[in-house]
């Protein structure tokens, strides 16, 4: 059993944490990069503004081990569980990319996640 | 600030209980669902197949009561943190509508959520 590739070529792909159970990030996954998650148990993604699979850490090292992956009920959601190495999946240097709240009396947005990494260290920017 | 509507006017919302963590199901908002949410405090979502709003939970009353909403460093994915009326997000009757496993060494599924209602008596089909 595998997304079902036919109603769109790219389905969106949630990455939580094995252990804590944080949604670290969301992206998306080509049947390709499905296919090498699967074989390789680290995870992979489809960059659409690079038009290329994305070797998640590939640059910054901070790969995601894949503990378990998941699909739902109509076949067009996926989600792994994974280790994430370098304790952050954020690109800002955040543990998570859903690090702003947005409180509804307000629509005021509150940070609520630790820079784990200054990403001009890691991306070397 | 709110979702960047721009890049795309559905952007995916995923529902996690705000509890156990666990993830619930993966939908999509436009501004206008993003909006009722915010104001009403239960998840709105649109629907692409009806095309108009989907107000979860207004057929089988299993409601979403939004415990705190997030936004992505891109402003491209949405996190609720919601409690689930009646236990169960999944139209399946699961808890989680991410209930099927995939094992990696041979694509086989295997069920890890319980059923918590019978979907013939909940929709009356």
């Amino acid at each position: 059993m595998k997304p079902d590739f036919t109603k769109s070529e790219l389905i969106p792909a949630i990455a939580q944490d094995h252990e804590s159970g944080d949604v670290l990030m969301l992206a998306y996954m080509n049947e390709e990069a499905w296919n090498e998650t699967l074989t390789s148990g680290r995870a992979v993604y489809y960059s659409s503004s690079r038009q290329k699979l994305w070797r998640k850490g590939e640059e910054s090292g901070h790969v995601q081990h894949v503990k378990g992956m998941f699909l739902d009920c109509d076949a067009d959601t996926i989600l792994i569980k994974v280790e994430q190495v370098g304790g952050a999946a954020c690109h800002a240097g955040y543990r998570s990319c859903l690090f702003r709240q947005i409180l509804p009396e307000t629509g005021e947005v509150v940070i609520v996640g630790d820079r784990v990494f200054d990403p001009d260290r890691v991306y070397g920017k």
